[in-house]
């Protein structure tokens, strides 16, 4: 396993690759990998020759008073991880790389970013879109590898990705969970011993949902309400937001057409998480009832 | 040569010449080619192997009201002149390919994408910064080459470049211009006689600043107002904007840093004119005024 830091050295080696037809999978991360980035590079791995993770805590897509300074960061134990996972380069820039002081560009993807969680982090998904759009040029993947954890980011992504007219597969890995149901993320590390016991509720609440909608429940308001309720029996919770929408165009969801995606983000003490499910489409009209 | 008009044949193409060793040089155009157009496909031709040009009328970067319908078009004219410059290839795509319904990603430069023509057109840069990022993507060239005519997109498309990390060479081609020192434009058909004769006054003023820097004159509000006093002696022209900036940043010059860039924007009749000089930094104080 290689581990690069320079931009021209990814190129060099990436170039070298697909000069010997190799398909290069990658999968971008901040670091402080959990069963649930090991899963991506798994997925990577089934889909490619070779694979490329990325770990870089990305300043762009942190606003001020968020928690970059307090990230959590082992490149070490990512690193041991790395090996054991068969990866076979690990692209480690330093933000100097990666940011020049004159940096003027961003990707937009206009109203995708203002919902769900870009009302609350209103810079947070230009930030996603600029570095992943900078990875994909330095990397030149083939195949890239997103978590469904990040609901709004795997939209996002796919647009860009279609819009810009990136020649790169997408594949977007299904959530993994502790033994409790909570989703995996590196921002667990914050939860104290409550706050983290607390935190399972996120994916009862979610759960509950689900049978409501197997129990044929037609009211988003409803069900959003159920939700909402769940979640508040836990008194460390504040929710941020709970809300249902188009899994493909995160507004309102059309009666009866295609995928729902139920989103919510929680905080815990200081801490907020997020969470997801996608509801299978019906060929039935919902009572949508306002849900923004 | 060849016409490829689907992004999968363009790619297909591009792919097969890479696979090759084959530099591609690519130039970037909206078609009805002119003189300067041309001078950039042997620019191209210089520093490549094989030369594809691509010819699309971009409808993001004109704003409701512009000349987007009345832009002038000539297919069969345009792919007689790139023959006879020995083009390999034209991409001719549709709007309908280029452009989903769905489309939602934009590229932007931030303030540089503001200044100067930004400020009557808000979005024509994000506009052309959006295209160019598709091009590079489906076209996937080693080198392009731009017209120093459109100096603030030329800045932006290197800004561009550099910071979302496009393995693109950009190559910046000097204007060519008519023989009474008219730049070339696709827009300067819509000039009737009299305006015609009198935008030659542009280059005229251009170069009467240009002599007062040579006398060593170091008031840029002294200069400007020189340009603006030649190009009022032409009874059709109206001003938009005559600026002198820095021209990497676009912002007020650093007195005696880098290069300035001379822009300016008059309108003749209906139709606007652009075009520049770069004045070489000098190591000297200037007296900028209030130049914003």
């Amino acid at each position: 396993m290689k581990v690069i830091n320079s931009i021209k050295d990814m190129r060099a080696w990436s170039k070298a690759q697909r000069r010997q037809d190799k398909i290069i999978g990658f999968v971008p991360t901040m670091g402080f990998l959990h069963e649930g980035h090991l899963s991506l590079i798994r997925k990577a791995k089934e889909h490619s020759d070779l694979t490329v993770i990325s770990i870089f805590v990305n300043p762009a897509q942190f606003a001020p008073g968020e928690d970059l300074d307090q990230y959590p960061r082992d490149f070490e134990r990512d690193e041991k991880l790395c090996a054991q996972e068969d990866v076979n380069v690990i692209f480690y820039p330093s933000n100097d790389n990666m940011y020049l002081d004159k940096h003027k560009t961003y990707v937009i993807t206009e109203e995708l970013s203002k919902k769900l969680c870009g009302k609350s982090r209103s810079t947070h998904f230009r930030g996603v879109t600029t570095i992943v759009a900078k990875l994909f040029n330095i990397v030149n993947p083939h195949i890239a590898v997103f978590g469904q954890k990040d609901a709004q980011q795997a939209v996002i992504i796919q647009r860009m990705v279609t819009d810009l007219n990136f020649d790169i597969q997408i594949i977007i890995s299904p959530i993994i969970r502790e033994a409790d149901g909570l989703a995996m993320s590196s921002r667990n590390k914050y939860l104290n011993e409550n706050e983290r016991k607390q935190a399972a509720v996120l994916y009862r609440s979610l759960q509950s949902a689900k049978t409501e909608f197997e129990k044929d429940n037609r009211s988003l308001l409803e069900i959003k309400d159920k939700i909402t309720a769940v979640i508040k029996n836990e008194p460390a919770s504040r929710i941020d937001y709970v809300e249902i929408v188009d899994a493909q165009t995160l507004g309102s969801p059309d009666p009866g057409e295609g995928d729902m995606l139920i989103a919510l983000a929680v905080f815990f003490g200081k801490t907020r998480l997020i969470d997801n499910i996608i509801v299978p489409g019906k060929g039935e009209e919902w009572s949508t009832g306002v849900l923004e």
